[in-house]
């Protein structure tokens, strides 16, 4: 097996294809933005008593409602990240329920949602109906009209998968949910900052980000959009800055669900990672990063004993086996040998895994705009390399 | 009213005087570890594939073990703030409870104690008693065992107040509570850092801290020391990469309460945060800090007009009134005439103050080892032309 060279350092050696985890490298904007801000000084954010530091937590709420083309910033809330974001809605609008409600959800679904919907269906909460995809990963909305129940109150929809990279129709999803007055939230941890998303013409009530994906800001960042805060009970409790003397949360957005002092220099970050992808455009990103994965695909299809999940992505990652081989030990050989960074594993989504792999897990290679073609040609020639290796 | 020079920078010229509410400035190495780790790369922390980049979670959680004398990292769980933590630990544990029961706090709680034990007493879960402090800021811990009942299960106490500053014997408190076999839970926010802590031997179950206080990390970081994880049922459900085809919560330690992607940035600066409290030692900043709060409450006493609410603090800072005066008005004219940073208002801690200001706020001064003596008389000069000028 050939091994390469090891150069002086890991930024300039390791070819980073686990972006579907966390984006790598971040623009240097944005590391800047998160270093002025935590250098600081620290004023009263948003009840400023000094002005000449920047509002931060506004300036991000007011560049997210720009680039979801929604109208009011404080109908952004920030969180911790998306698993924070989907605990506060979920269990948020549990709380509401008096009786036990039906869930509709699909066979994408990360962690984040299986296992609080897990938790709220072992204590009697809720029943849970869930919609695999077609052959082709798509989530039929048909599937979704046919699940519909007199008890559903609720719809969760992943909108770009993290294993195959299908994006599901989800304006006609939550034309459905909305037309049949069920509550809908949609996860899209994979999707923000990779396809176009307008949230004025979606009619979700719920829509779930993360920072430090294709938003390009850091880790411990999160938020959602929320259209009706009444219908989310405020789980999380705590000092707000605001009707300090009242014992219940503030009813106002966004205090109602941010309590405790915000991570103010990743919110910059997450302002300046936000303007990074508005400047560059999301067409152009989709541009270099489908056309990036088509050639990886293409690549790898050609290669004797590679089995791809699912050959038409519709964001740049592409899962695969080969068959014989552990696929956490083609990610270490990967790793140690070539010295690219993939994941191995089941992606926190082991519904979408115990039917494709049969829960054996599989290796995701996922792109961002900061990889390369040539990239790619690495990638395809290392693993062309262990396929006769072995 | 004097008015001064507006210097080329915010930096040069404010004097910062709200530490208690967040820390500025914070040390360069702070900074420098937080930029860092926001420019990656993101490698498998915890479960490393390449070695090369420094696991950010187990090392700050080994440098909390040494700085708090326990002995397993483990047994730190990272979270968004310390109200993040006290919901984590109030709702795990009353999630835990089948049927009603009593809980035990005191007057100095903050809103992040006060507003998530209100949700559990509005709902019938908990009655509470809320112990008040004699005449001199202090919990009698025979007031304590005073409350107990045969339903007690859980204590809440503040180890350090907000407002005026007292430290509470949180060894003896714990120790009652021991003796009761109920579940105790220190809040830490304002004395981490501060003040020596040696939780071997203190009889705790859980200590809450903050990142972004005195422990010089950046907001967005705090967490808690768990003794017995399975007295806290995991609220907070998702994605931990271990266990992943399991629909429940991993029972391992750190994961049972660490769902979703860390802030692996704002995680190193807390651990260099630490790295820099304990190089100066809590003795030399206590001595410091101490000293200029001695200094400057003399200097208070002196003036005319001036009303402290306690003058006898065990952390560096004072809450003071002006009667006639409304606190926002001395915090605005303190802020846009002297470039003087303090927080007005009830401090998220309203129940302290409806006993000592009636409800009508104050205005608190709080240093850190990062002010002068200078400045503190520089903040006196600025309060006694302030009443001068009255």
């Amino acid at each position: 097996m050939e091994k390469k060279n090891n150069p002086d350092t890991i930024q300039n050696s390791i070819i980073y294809a686990n972006n579907a985890a966390t984006t790598w490298p971040k623009p240097p904007s944005v590391l800047a933005a998160v270093y002025k801000a935590a250098a600081g000084p620290y004023l009263e954010q948003g009840r400023t008593t000094v002005q000449d530091v920047p509002d931060y937590l506004f300036e991000t709420r007011r560049r997210l409602a720009n680039f979801f083309n929604t109208r009011d910033p404080d109908a952004y809330v920030f969180t911790a990240h998306a698993t924070d974001s989907l605990n506060l809605l979920i269990h948020g609008f549990a709380r509401q329920e008096k009786g036990p409600f039906h869930v509709i959800t699909t066979l994408f679904e990360h962690n984040s949602v299986i296992r609080p919907l897990y938790e709220l269906q072992k204590t009697g909460r809720i029943s849970l109906t869930v919609i695999p995809p077609n052959a082709e990963g798509i989530i039929d909305p048909d599937d979704v009209s046919g699940a519909l129940r007199d008890d559903t109150k609720l719809g969760i929809f992943s909108h770009a998968g993290n294993v195959i990279g299908t994006v599901q129709d989800i304006s006609e999803i939550t034309r459905i949910m909305d037309e049949a007055d069920i509550f809908s939230i949609i996860d899209g941890a994979q999707s923000a900052g990779q396809i176009p998303i307008d949230l004025s013409r979606i009619l979700c009530d719920a829509f779930v980000f993360t920072g430090h994906k294709y938003l390009f800001g850091v880790p411990g960042t999160g938020g959602f959009f929320l259209r009706s805060p009444d219908q989310i009970y405020p789980v999380r409790q705590g000092g707000t800055g605001i009707d300090s003397s009242s014992p219940v949360q503030p009813e106002s957005m966004p205090e109602r669900f941010e309590a405790g002092t915000p991570n103010f220099p990743g919110i910059a970050g997450l302002g300046a990672g936000i303007a990074y992808v508005q400047d560059i455009g999301i067409e152009a990103i989709q541009t270099k990063t489908m056309g990036m994965i088509s050639d990886l695909i293409q690549k790898l299809q050609e290669i004797n004993g590679v089995s791809i999940l699912h050959e038409h992505p519709q964001t740049p990652l592409v899962s695969f086996q080969i068959p014989g081989l552990d696929p956490d030990d083609i990610g270490y050989i990967l790793a140690k040998a070539y010295r690219i960074i993939t994941r191995s594993g089941l992606h926190c989504a082991p519904w979408v895994h115990s039917r494709l792999t049969e829960g054996k897990g599989a290796v995701r290679i996922s792109l961002s705009y900061m990889n390369t073609f040539e990239e790619c040609a690495q990638i395809a020639d290392a693993i062309n390399a262990l396929c006769q290796s072995e």
